[in-house]
């Protein structure tokens, strides 16, 4: 499937950048696939790209209306309808990654036909998926994980994939969510997967490969997040990850959005993952520690990780303002 | 959704019992809706009904062809097409358990709109379904786990939930598969949700409740199976359970059909099950064991019994042999 490029990012009316990550990950990752970005009215969040409506857009070359938002549940909402209708009308196809199809919405499908615009469910696939085997695939695997969702799994991945192919190892990065699909072109959204297929799902995305090869995985949701520990679980277990970099916020001290459910000291976080990820590989280790210090300026940010490297013992990094050349070389020597 | 009464057990080709798991559970729990089995060519497993191909049995009353057995992966098998278009003519109606609906087959669906007939996809639910919210609710919660899949879960318990109530505790089974959804009339199969909304419906599975009332949710898959995992921690936290039945097979070491996956000792996945259910349930214990014993006799397996209770200092119970009394006192006692 070919999607036209470039992108206007609707925002709605969003009013945290957190709910708005699939549009602030497509615009720090393809940002030259950026034409703009479109609030409903009441909507704060702001990408730094020039704002405009659907018709303006089209007039300088826009082809694609992204949905840059992710309200919680992943449902598209009613009172985005007319405006999805108004971009369709002024000559955009859709691309969303919402768990409820584009086509589900009377509305959208009657105005994709009537104005031949094409509609893009990326968190979809209607490829057949097999149940998980357990084997052991050649080829070197990472995989991110986090003390919760939304703190950097996506950036950290995408950042080490660089990192890797920029130090000459071969390396691939694999989306599991649909804003990583929409960056990089493929993917499977795991957690949209039938349940029974999740590990599954998580081998068929990082297949056999050179010994040397390296799938650098994005991490989805958290072992310790109430509603999505499943979906950890299933791709953490096919993922069959020789490394695990350990994300977090260190700012962040409870589950966002789920008061009282704190989050642990992160070396019980560490051994809570290994103790389950050996099931599959016994190999399994924890070579480096990611941290989002992107709310404090980089001094700060720079003391942070050195009080946690000298706290936990290993190599700690912010995938976007470290060098991340010796995160790479700590992460081989490791496995 | 109405399903007519009484079924025509189909059986397929099974080979071995384990594959029939589907036509076992309905014969043993809803006897009085088995009017007969019906095989193909090769297919040796054998339910104790009589043997009777469609015709014969629509002229006994059978009303619904009933697919008793759940291959690895559970799609419709493109071997049993022509009997079940046989089906449909000779005038029954048909209920599935597979992941892929009886109408996405052409024959079937057409066969089932010439001969006015209705196709029922047990495993598949249009209610949509919330993500998990963490909160604790009111009502006590029983759950079954596992070493591995297809050991006994469902039938400890239907058995405790029988037992419950015989002990005029207010209890209700809650099925979480397609057979327990079967021999029950409700529930929601969990291996067939959206993975993201794994915790939530089983948080709408075992609702808020009286102080005093039992759910007994029927546990799925298992955490040490490297293709299911994921499904039974999303069962697990969204189930919130106070009481965990940790069901073994004492004559299996290893995951079935998954050679090389050892079972850990049984106090290290009692300990494994703990850590995780206390996530979202702190008060989360363990105070008993159920042991498949059907593979000997009574003698030996009273034996199997002593021995675990010894080793392990819990009681341990088979569900279909053991007196249940002593196991409700236990888990009323412990929580």
């Amino acid at each position: 499937v070919t999607i036209q490029l470039p992108y206007l990012i609707f925002l709605g009316d969003a009013q945290v950048d957190l709910d708005a990550k699939t549009g602030f990950g497509v615009r720090d990752w393809r940002p030259e696939a950026c034409a703009g970005q479109w609030s409903l009215p009441g909507g704060i969040v702001d990408l730094g790209l020039a704002p405009m409506a659907p018709a303006e857009a089209v007039a300088v070359g826009a082809k694609t209306l992204l949905i840059g938002v992710a309200p919680f549940g992943g449902q598209i909402q009613a009172h985005w309808v007319p405006a999805l209708v108004e971009a369709l009308e002024a000559g955009l196809d859709i691309v969303s990654g919402m768990h409820s199809r584009l086509e589900s919405v009377d509305a959208i499908r009657e105005a994709a036909l009537r104005c031949g615009r094409t509609l893009h469910n990326v968190r979809h696939s209607d490829k057949p998926l097999p149940v998980g085997t357990g084997e052991k695939r050649p080829g070197k695997r990472l995989l991110s994980v986090g003390t919760d969702c939304a703190l950097g799994k996506k950036y950290t991945t995408l950042a080490l994939a660089k990192a890797f192919q920029d130090a000459d190892h071969k390396a691939t990065f694999r989306a599991t969510g649909q804003t990583g699909i929409m960056i990089s072109g493929g993917g499977i959204a795991i957690d949209a997967v039938v349940a029974d297929f999740l590990s599954g799902a998580a081998e068929t995305l990082s297949p056999a490969n050179d010994a040397d090869h390296w799938d650098i995985i994005e991490g989805q949701g958290s072992l310790l997040h109430p509603a999505y520990a499943g979906v950890s679980l299933g791709l953490l277990h096919g993922s069959q990850a020789d490394a695990l970099i350990l994300c977090h916020d260190p700012f962040r001290t409870e589950i966002d959005g789920y008061p009282g459910f704190a989050i642990p000291p992160l070396q019980e976080v560490i051994d809570l993952h290994l103790s389950l990820a050996r099931r599959t590989n016994a190999a399994a280790c924890c070579p480096a520690i990611a941290l989002n210090t992107s709310k404090v300026g980089a001094d700060e940010g720079a003391a942070i990780l050195r009080d946690h490297e000298q706290k936990m013992g290993l190599p700690c990094f912010d995938p976007m303002r470290s060098d991340l050349r010796p995160i790479v070389d700590a992460v081989i020597a490791a496995c």
